[in-house]
């Protein structure tokens, strides 16, 4: 005999992997990398309004496995995470996530989606605010070293949010950086493939690093970061992976999301407790200065926060409509009497 | 255009409630409860091998939202669990729960799955497992305070794992008690409604207290229980939240899991950061000692810990055969060329 039929409280809306594809082509990239930075920038706003954690990490030899849980009080949102860098080797992805949303008041999930792609968009958003208020005045290119999965959702954002209009490639495996600039092609931004690093910064005002080594690389030098540039260092993000040498740090002023979580993963690793940095929510409320002048080197030191996702998850949840994108799971067993949960299960017999 | 199939390695097995049920009844209730006991009881022998965390707790004044991750190097496991006592007068369940398991190596989910039946099952399989270890030779009877969605699990647990014959019920709610009685009509165990906690243990060599409210409650006062017992302490779980009059644990041999955590949310949070405790896995490892003589007052301090769900999922994956009792969920991104996330997304347009 079938099981009974879940009741409606009982059925999560589940947005998978296909669905948050077709989500995205129906708002379209740039639209929706707008209005996650818009969600996001709202949610910074409101800083103070959410509990704060350190992710909680798993760490092994091959990588890492993160849950990044926040609330804002009436809603808790919570994303799975892993970084492997060995993955790619594999013909797998470096980094999986997935996410959920749930109602703070009853503890009820209302949102199981894909944070895979989500978590590629909401990264490259986050970017794209933060080089808003930190860039150089109509900054106009961008240097991107390191073409592998995060970087199209980077050159895009930029454009749709910044309003750049070249970006430069350069990754160490020429077919990434290929790769990427077929992705690009008609999108309407001028795509220059370089061979080195420090060609790919030559004339960039924003200077984005993602590259996925577990360990501590020095992608760009001290001497090859000219003054008046952003940079928006993402692949810096856990204990023993830096891009950037140290003597950048020294003459950057550097902004971060969460500095408990940022001093233990992000570049500023590299520095002693006392290295000034200033929260990127108070540039965004106005309590702090972002860029001073047009020579200041201004540094972005992105590890990727819990309330990123908290604002792509509300995000997608306001996008998702009447069910076109998204199935009901039954994953939360719902007894017609709540404390007859074994009554549930003996008739199911 | 629909989007593209995704592959095999995208494809999470999701274990539904509706399936969970079919598959208890497929291995049996009480049969499930011994497998799960046994994982358990391997897992504790092994306890050294795990990374080991309080969970982490989200605190409304409605309840609390927890995540519950460990890893024993191998497989990584988490839960998503709450504990909303309000719930049950709006007709939901006070505890819900869904859990995955993860490749260590990979970062990849391997198993997605209801747990709010696997957490009860798997709940009361610890407390049978610890009674084992803990409670009076032969004891034939038990007492069962509490009578809400945990109450028929802990009573056959017991029956099965312990040998109980006889169940003395009671709640505050006749309600919860006829119901529980009802349940277990056809279990082969003796049931008897009292009308008070006195009552129900009267005679009874283990007595489970597992009542809900997010408060410091005193189910049981020094004066109600006698020597040579064994107490199986369920309810309280979380910061506030008490069952026992703190004069029993003065008097007990107090067993708990992980105590970081036990001292934060056990009945021990009555007590000063010294009162000793015994770690449960060192009895089953046979470097501490459980029950020293008939006279002794046992008591098992238990809160839920993560590695106990590790052991209930990594058994409810080795029960799942050829897909019978699963789905396969969309739910991580898998590009066929790992750094083209970008390109699958194009591509699916």
């Amino acid at each position: 005999m079938p099981a009974p039929n879940p009741s409606e409280k009982a059925l999560v809306p589940f947005v998978s992997v296909a669905n948050m594809m077709r989500l995205v082509h129906h708002v379209g990239i740039e639209p929706m990398l707008i209005g996650l930075a818009a969600a996001i920038e709202a949610d910074f706003r409101r800083w103070e309004t959410f509990d704060k954690t350190p992710r909680v990490a798993s760490h092994s030899s091959e990588g890492v496995i993160e849950l990044m849980p926040t609330s804002d009080g009436e809603i808790y949102s919570f994303k799975y995470v892993n970084g492997h860098p060995s993955n790619m080797g594999r013909g797998l992805q470096t980094v999986t996530a997935f996410g959920l949303l749930a109602e703070v008041s009853t503890g009820y999930p209302v949102l199981l989606t894909e944070m895979t792609l989500l978590t590629a968009l909401r990264t490259a958003a986050t970017s794209a605010m933060a080089a808003r208020y930190l860039a150089p005045k109509n900054a106009t290119t961008m240097a991107l070293i390191g073409n592998g999965a995060q970087a199209e959702f980077q050159a895009l954002a930029m454009k749709a949010i910044v309003g750049t209009e070249r970006v430069r490639l350069y990754d160490i495996d020429p077919l990434a950086t290929a790769k990427a600039a077929r992705n690009l092609e008609d999108f309407g931004v001028e795509v220059t493939v370089c061979s080195s690093s420090q060609e790919a910064i030559e004339g960039a005002q924003i200077i984005t690093t993602c590259t996925a080594d577990k360990q501590y690389a020095t992608i760009l030098t001290d001497n090859m970061v000219g003054s008046g540039v952003h940079i928006n260092a993402i692949g810096g993000d856990c204990p023993g992976k830096t891009e950037l040498h140290r003597d950048i740090l020294l003459r950057a002023d550097t902004f971060v999301e969460f500095p408990p979580q940022t001093r233990i993963e992000g570049e500023i690793q590299q520095m002693d407790a006392e290295y000034p940095v200033t929260e990127l929510w108070r540039v965004v409320t106005g309590t702090a200065i972002g860029r001073r002048d047009e020579r200041q080197v201004t540094l972005f030191d992105s590890v990727g926060f819990a309330i990123e996702d908290f604002s792509a998850l509300r995000y997608i949840r306001s996008q998702l409509g009447g069910g076109e994108f998204s199935e009901r799971l039954d994953i939360i067993a719902d007894p017609d009497e709540s404390r007859d949960l074994f009554g549930m299960l003996l008739r199911a017999a």
